[in-house]
């Protein structure tokens, strides 16, 4: 049977979610910990290849198991005592064997956190980029929304991407407040180009610094010219939140 | 002259605030980099020792210097950028000679944070503890409140403290809600004795798990019998968050 898993994950100490030669990645934990349970070698399919240092509370990975001996509600909690404490599984549920956790997501949130404040907050710095010039907020919210769409957003995608097409659909992009300081920029699609968050964030950066108006989005989108978006932000502000699949 | 420092840290990596021998404290750390600043030893005072793990957003700490060659609106980033990441000074002002960032001290607030769901947060589990048995907020809020006044807190305060005595007077004591899922208890008083912070947030605990009824929190106190109080919460759910100063 094809077994679809929630996990939650503190980027910080991998090189991202992919299992790799040199370095330790968060598939490779959870592999480890699967074939430890399952008493074989397991193999997940993700939702997302969250790059090092991208944080995640809703990223999915299908297994196939011949049958669990654990019951399904407690395998959470089984499998998160074999993780580092910076993985946690949240959930697990069983799917069709044909579903595929990247393929069937019909729609993926990220929210990028910027902490704007003279001088850093040590309780923040972990999960967000720190940025001490006044950004202007209202500004940010504009140049957002004129992400949300179906756009080639080929000026949004990092050099040595292979995707077949860099046209994506934006259902939501909106900048708020959060209680302790962090304006976060909260973005959902239908699937998203390497690195293309990031450089979206930056891009809203520029609006909050005054380096670009919102209203030069639609244009920026347009040139389907990398240069002429703003920069990458760091990966530690990112967080992959949802995915969400047909019910 | 005398100079007040407001200092954010991640207790994580620390023995706590406190000078030591074989392990590295936030003192030290800040001390050091006060030395290479004026060319000179430095020994700073603080608001409060806070224990191994613990963090804070608003200690408080003094230090005298012949002079500062640095413009004082300058100084915190100065400063930070010779600490460590997990430490940052977020504010500096010239204080009378005769002040004593403890001593002076008019009341000082803490939050203590707890992450109730069933399974780990790794983006909280830094600054927070997970209890994944689900809890009663209202009986919580109401054992809260019986701690708000003038009590002798010798039930809530760990054996080896050598307070002259254990009354203390607390101005507000309330549980939280927080956007992000953590139940926060945040509570104000003039001063708190060793661990009492964190033996109260095990006492309050213990009402939302059904273990005491909260009506039971004045015979505890009474009892003046650290066994009847709760147990001792962890280190990484408490927070130093302000120290207030008559102006």
């Amino acid at each position: 049977m094809n077994i679809l898993l929630t996990i939650a994950y503190d980027g910080t100490n991998y090189a991202g979610w992919q299992r790799q030669e040199n370095a330790v990645a968060v598939q490779e934990k959870l592999e480890d910990a699967l074939s430890i349970l399952l008493s074989r070698d397991v193999t997940v399919r993700a939702a997302s290849r969250t790059d090092a240092g991208v944080h995640a509370l809703g990223q999915c990975a299908a297994f196939f198991a011949p049958d669990l001996k654990i019951p399904l509600d407690k395998f959470p909690t089984v499998l998160t005592s074999l993780l580092p404490e910076d993985i946690s599984v949240t959930a697990a549920k069983i799917v069709p064997d044909e579903f595929n956790p990247r393929f069937n997501a019909l729609k993926k949130t990220y929210i990028y956190n910027i902490y704007n404040a003279p001088h850093p907050n040590p309780l923040l710095s972990r999960y967000s980029a720190f940025m001490p010039h006044m950004l202007d907020i209202s500004a940010m919210q504009k140049a957002a929304e004129y992400f949300i769409g179906k756009h080639d957003f080929a000026a949004f995608c990092a050099t040595g991407s292979n995707a077949k097409t860099t046209v994506r659909e934006i259902f939501a992009c909106e900048i708020s407040n959060q209680p302790n300081g962090l304006i976060s920029l909260t973005i959902t699609g239908n699937a998203f180009l390497y690195n293309m968050v990031r450089i979206i964030a930056g891009t809203v950066v520029y609006a909050g610094l005054g380096k670009i108006p919102p209203e030069k989005i639609p244009q920026i989108i347009a040139s389907k010219n990398r240069t002429s978006a703003g920069k990458t932000m760091p990966s530690q502000g990112l967080v992959l939140t949802e995915v969400v699949y047909y019910n």
